[in-house]
């Protein structure tokens, strides 16, 4: 097997960068899953981090390692969801002028909180062309660096510094539960926590690392098992950070290498532990930041008495779409 | 003025007791509430205390300190809401058998949450009679202590222990905003913020406290600015912490002591409010919770560059009434 694109190093490298910049997120815990599970559960709540999840880290770590001159003209990025934020604060803060394709039908709360940032937002029609191709052609333009949402190995590293994270405080882990859209954040966590070559922090490099799904938007999970890249197309799930194509070039091996299980989740399942978690952390998880949660509390993975680590991945809502929530429970019902 | 019943050695002692059962709840901060107040604001999160809310604080102090005859007999409350979850956990926590009545018309997760903490639940219609009277009644009949949710020294007493922490973190306040209900909250906040015989640890002698109210339900503010107590009779508000009928017979003086001034929000701003505060904290706050914060945040009240202590009393949300809540704010919008 060739050189992975991204090492512990690297996150450790990220973690420095980031030290005083982002928030080091509370891991949370609670009796109630405690004695559901029959395990301890550590919960890593990146929906506290800055911007409302965790790819505030990928994005500032990207940012902060471009040359002056890439800092002087700019970045583009494609998002209209929680790395868009990310790249708009991270730029803010770094004094580098940022632009974002989004679609022109995103919910207006985040065109909002990305203005809000500083960036400026170029809007497209989902219809008329691929936000890829208007993001090449834009960047060629005004000479902007892109900076993808997932496969970019600084993205990678930045997203892996949460896992460090957690285990630095809670110390072993024997699951590692991670919810997967492009797969950013489940082979940066892989690498943080079963990275051989760590040297000056604590890993838990027994632990199983398990990536979890929404069931329609599976493509990660078959790459998985098929060893071959699948591909999805706009899949319709309510999870919207999982709804990415496909695993990536650099992000694809490293899941292969390191994650040890990749599971799904049904709607009605993300939509009823994601209240449950608000209901008993009392805290805002959005719902592909209770993926992951989902396969634990929905009996998917069991792990008798084992210390089982959850990363919440993010608490952006738009309340406007409760409604649509609550019904997939009264479907259920 | 004649002695009044609870002082600062009282919340000392009921922090010392408390002190490794109840949660030491974090304090919040946002930049953008800062930003918005123009001031910095502190959030002390009673919605991460056990059973959910601060409840569990004056509930613990007050059967703590029962005589081993009235422990062995047992207690009996009657709350449809956060007291009464309070009194079964401290009760299961402390080997006490529990009592409470309840409305039978109560919600299901409240009587199964109040039952899941080991509590008898006796059911009763509102239409024919009055919790107090089958209150009075069944505790003579059974030899039961009656615990009620406010009008008691050491409710009140161990209350104040949520203010005491915050001031002991954050050190220093100019005004600490706090919800009203029947005024245990309130007027123990008052007592650890203001009690100029507090000799071991830290107060804010010179910070002004007021009480927040729904507009709908205004008894106390009416009771503070007339000196004379003003009753309410199921006034209709979402804020259900604040359904009680009046202050009482020690809140009442103490309130009158110690609050500098009382204000009131309506309903469409607390619906607001609590989904701001779910959507910028990413914390789930109940409707009573967010009525300090509603205070502020619609600017009903402000102090520029002032240090700013809100007490968020509880995330207990009954998500059935999510669609309620939303609304109140179509209605606005």
């Amino acid at each position: 097997m060739s050189k992975l694109p991204v090492t512990y190093a690297d996150v450790e490298a990220a973690a420095r960068r980031l030290a005083g910049v982002a928030h080091r997120t509370p891991v949370l815990t609670s009796r109630s899953v405690n004695q559901l599970t029959n395990a301890r559960v550590f919960f890593k709540c990146e929906n506290f981090q800055r911007t409302g999840s965790f790819k505030f880290r990928g994005a500032y770590n990207a940012l902060a390692q471009l040359s002056p001159q890439q800092k002087q003209q700019g970045v583009l990025t494609f998002s209209s969801g929680n790395h868009a934020q990310a790249i708009a604060l991270a730029g803010q803060l770094l004094g580098i002028q940022t632009t974002v394709v989004m679609p022109k039908d995103a919910p207006e709360v985040k065109l909002a909180a990305t203005r809000g940032y500083g960036a400026e937002v170029i809007l497209y029609d989902r219809a008329q062309m691929s936000r890829e191709e208007l993001a090449q052609e834009l960047s060629h333009e005004r000479q902007l660096t892109i900076i993808p949402p997932y496969d970019h190995p600084q993205i990678i590293a930045g997203q892996g510094t949460a896992a460090k994270e957690l285990i630095e405080e809670v110390e072993h882990l024997d699951l590692l539960l991670v919810c997967c859209g492009g797969g950013g954040l489940l082979s940066g966590s892989a690498i943080a926590t079963k990275d051989s070559t760590a040297k000056t922090t604590p890993t838990s490099p027994y632990c199983r690392v398990i990536g979890v799904e929404p069931a329609q938007a599976d493509d990660a999970q078959r790459s998985f098992y098929t060893k071959t890249l699948q591909v999805v197309h706009n899949p319709d799930t309510i999870a919207d950070g999982a709804r990415t194509p496909s695993l990536g070039k650099f992000t694809f091996p490293l899941v292969l290498h390191y994650v040890d299980e990749m599971l799904a989740v049904s709607e009605e399942a993300i939509a009823r532990q994601m209240f449950f978690l608000w209901e008993r952390l009392k805290i805002v998880v959005e719902p592909t930041g209770a993926l992951a949660a989902a396969a634990l509390l929905e009996g998917i993975i069991t792990m008798p008495e084992a210390r089982i680590g959850v990363i919440i991945s993010g608490g952006n809502i738009d309340f406007k779409r409760l409604k649509q929530y609550e019904q997939l429970l009264t479907k259920e019902a």
